[in-house]
């Protein structure tokens, strides 16, 4: 008999394969006096030999499938086996407190980590606290003789089953192997799912159970577009499923043919659809999917993955290379948005007990003119090489952006006048993310160029929710419309003032929202690259007239987010 | 030559006195060998001793001054100093290390506090960690010869100095002798603030340097009407200060006749201003300065300040005594709202990343609804002795108001099938403090009884800044034309259901935000009890037509928190 499970629909796609458990053995022992205390030593090198060989193979495959970049975390974890003071103090322990393996290996460990995470001011050190972990980890699975699960030596088809997935798990799964994944925790906006979508690899979040109810190897049929998982199917439900995937890929081919097509509605009218990016290597999917414009790019990622401050010529660099990539068509730069969950190895910030409510972005850049103004100068001299317009994030006060435009116009100036070469048309604009802004949206119009509304933090503010937060996930409420009327808001305010508003969040690809979107007038919809042709079919046959009237009864007459998503997949044939 | 410096006006009054500097003294050491452990243990025993006789007399001159309540912390510290594990451990690490008093009782104390404060799932035991530490400072003062500051035995008249005022330090100081205090840190919503303007104690906080600037003994002149401190005045100084101090208690005489007055405005319209209260206790100073109603009772201190989950009956009592001193008065009691920085040492509650955007409120009582429903319960029964109305705090979102209301009529249905008695006009109505909800009023108001602004928290969300973050501080802005459009749409909302609107924030006492109040047409205005006669007395100067006229302007036409502000002193006179 098979099993049935429901979770959320992450990433579009449908897979049927064998399960690969991707969870953590129970690596727990007991601290035990011994009596021959060179045997020990000797089951400990014996565990080392093994880790060190399987790190080895892990490695090299690692480097061929996913890049010598993903690849360098285990050469680290090498390193420290081939550590001899982490080695000699194990081996020391072992003869000194005449204690098992285990239990040596494991206090020395607690106090490497406990060294390297007391250098609060040294991230890189601190970073090393968890390659010595998850070392730790392998080295004891060794002595205990049970398995790690290693995704990165993952050789044939399967649908990966874990309880949550880290960005460092994400990074070791081979698309070509993994053909979905499902997890007990996480929805539509947790870092796993944004993964799914951008490596198209149908996924299913927030499921419960999944490693509890599917067992290693079990077949499971995984549906991203309906969040369906099925264990153990009978060979009608797999050929149903078939059938499923078979018409999930003739509608890509259907969508393939949007590529060059311009976004328009039934009724004629046309919308800029876009596509969010991090660094300029994403620009191969921006340039795949047909995007008409990079509607953000997000460029805390430049300093991010940065040993130190990036330079201006640096930074300058990546710029242009997004700006030439894009010919004719607009880019949006969004400044550093670091602090919140975001930190630079090389900067230390304040603890905060709230940091979401703390010291971030454009709080920052004012604070640190040093860091933005460099940041402005590699974008003005960009300038010349495109379309640019500058976005600044979580600007609650007016006074914010005057000053930050203030510093703009300064720099620009100082170029100028050294004959540097800077467009002359280079738009400024904010996110809309706070709520402050967006209540006050028509008289920030007056000023600024532009809009760019980013659902996720207006949710998360407006709500007074942690997205990331499952005690109060139920609160993450698009459609609310409370929500919706800030939106449209913002949208009005832009428009009477004869300026032009965009969405860069989570929301604008999604097909709930897109229709009320229209009805409002969003001018731009920016969104994963891989989302970009499915909602450029949706938008085909919607009609502006029609979305009006439906975002005017969500706004006036709607009090919860169940009604409207009710009411829009009514309306546009989508239940 | 006198010394001027500049903080924030926060609670109303002058003073002139001696600084008494309550900093913490240089309390680091040397580890060093010894090697005469003998003459270190009674080193060692002669600081303990020391310490005991101290804390002996602290505790005696604070239950005098005090109560027994607040004396009981140093109880606690004093049966420490007699534990035979504590004081025998740190005995026997002087013998086996041959190490000095102060290292080996510093390591010890590292040892339980770490012990203690592991205990996660018992928030008593953790406590402990903090009066071991504060012992641990006494007897090391003691073996260092340095002095602690102790300000439960000023025994004469003075102006407290500190960097910021923790809740255990403000319960310390005695309002006979402290005539004002002055921090380094802080704002007008911090604890040590609205502590101040509760024992009607002169306050100016957030002045930067008072601690290094300001020697002990030195005399102060501390403005709270002002924010003014004047170091080592002149004699001119003094004297000039002595009249405004005269002026001041002057203008609190013809505040006095106002106490049995109704709040009038010059123009003729009756608002009700009411205060805030904590516990039954706050009732005597409710009813000294004339409330007309009690406007917010927050319950979360019945929880608070028990050692266990309260009893329906002990809920009972606390609010049939309130209800029965505000005899024809209405009474806003808002349920249970802890999470956040507030926290029961019997119910663990999640650790998050995010505490202000996370499990809290009515997030809680809908989820714990055992402890939701034993508190309507009581609310119901007491609500026969009174004028109750009953309020949700956190509501995001509608759904959340009709599920308490469910419950709230469930439970009502109960106690009147068994024959109790149960007032049949309880009104319940939500705080307004979360943006989402001020957004929706309007669809809110054709649901619940009334609204009541918590402008701490809308502020904290609507701007997404921590008020408790010094680093974002700047972002606390009560008359940004934002927040004051989501106070003007909830009144004006209420209104058109035929309902009523209140603030129960720090707003709702501010001489710069009552005139704008009084223009949008709030209700009623809850504030603490000793604000009250001050903000009667300016209302009666104030013309509400000219007032709607301000607040239009403020709203429509402003950009910024210190425009308003300007525009309202001067239109106010208040420069």
């Amino acid at each position: 008999m098979s099993k049935h499970l429901k979770g959320i629909a992450a990433s579009d796609g449908i897979a049927v394969a064998p399960a690969y458990l991707l969870v953590e053995p129970d690596l727990s022992f007991d601290k035990k006096k011994i009596s021959d205390p060179d045997a020990e030593v000797s089951r400990l090198q014996d565990a080392l030999d093994k880790s060190t060989a399987e790190l080895k193979i892990i490695r090299d495959k690692a480097k061929e499938t996913l890049g010598a970049d993903e690849a360098q975390v285990f050469e680290a974890h090498m390193m420290i086996l081939a550590d001899p003071d982490f080695i000699g103090t194990i081996k020391s322990k072992i003869k000194d407190d005449q204690v098992n393996a285990e239990a040596a290996l494991s206090a020395v460990s607690d106090q490497f980590i406990k060294t390297f995470e007391a250098m609060t001011d040294n991230k890189y050190m601190q970073e090393r606290a968890a390659d010595v972990r998850d070392v730790t980890k392998r080295v004891l699975s060794h002595l205990l003789n049970v398995t790690l699960p290693n995704p990165a030596l993952i050789d044939h088809e399967v649908v990966v089953v874990a309880h949550d997935l880290a960005p460092s798990d994400t990074a070791q799964l081979n698309k070509k192997y993994v053909k979905a994944f499902v997890t007990d925790i996480g929805g539509r906006t947790a870092h796993s799912a944004i993964m799914a979508r951008s490596l198209e690899i149908p996924a299913i979040v927030g499921a419960e159970s999944v490693t509890t109810d599917i067992k290693d190897g079990q077949t499971v049929i995984a549906d991203g577009l309906t969040g369906d998982i099925v264990i153990d199917p009978s060979d009608d439900e797999v050929a149903k499923y078939h059938e499923a995937a078979d018409k999930f890929a003739a509608q890509k081919v259907e969508w393939e043919k949007l590529k060059s097509q311009p976004s328009v509605t039934s009724d004629g009218h046309h919308y800029t659809v876009g596509a969010n990016i991090g660094t300029p290597k994403d620009m191969a999917a921006v340039n795949a999917n047909g995007a008409e414009a990079v509607g953000l790019y997000r460029t805390e990622f430049l300093y991010m993955d940065s040993d130190e401050m990036p330079t201006e010529d640096a930074q300058f660099e990546a710029y242009k290379t997004v700006l030439q990539d894009m010919p004719n068509k607009p880019v949006v730069v969004r400044t550093m948005d670091i602090g919140g969950d975001k930190h630079l190895p090389y900067m230390p910030l304040p603890q905060e007990m709230n940091p979401f409510l703390g010291y971030r972005a454009i709080r920052i850049s004012l604070d640190r003119q040093d860091i933005f103004r460099t940041q402005l100068r590699a974008l003005l001299r960009a300038s010349a090489y495109g379309k640019l317009r500058i976005m600044f994030p979580m600007v609650a006060t007016l006074d914010e952006f005057r000053k930050a435009k203030k510093i703009f116009l300064e720099e620009k100036k100082k170029l100028e006048d050294a004959g540097t070469k800077v467009s002359e048309d280079i738009q400024t604009g904010i996110m809309i993310e706070i709520p402050a802004a967006a209540v006050l949206a028509d008289q920030f119009a007056k000023e600024v160029d532009f809009f760019s509304i980013g659902t996720n933090d207006l949710i998360q503010y407006s709500m007074a929710a942690d997205r990331g937060n499952e005690h109060v996930s139920y609160l993450y409420q698009p459609y609310n419309p409370s929500i919706l009327r800030l939106v449209k808001h913002t949208i009005e305010s832009a428009h009477k003032e004869g300026k032009w508003a965009g969405m860069c969040g989570e929301a604008a690809g999604d097909p709930i929202m897109v229709p009320l979107l229209l009805g409002m007038g969003l001018d731009e919809y920016s969104m994963s690259a891989t989302s970009i042709l499915k909602v450029r079919s949706l938008m085909k046959r919607l009609s502006t007239e029609d979305m009006k009237k439906l975002a005017d009864k969500a706004v006036n007459e709607m009090t919860s987010n169940e009604e409207v998503a009710e009411m829009v997949k009514k309306a546009t044939g989508q239940e």
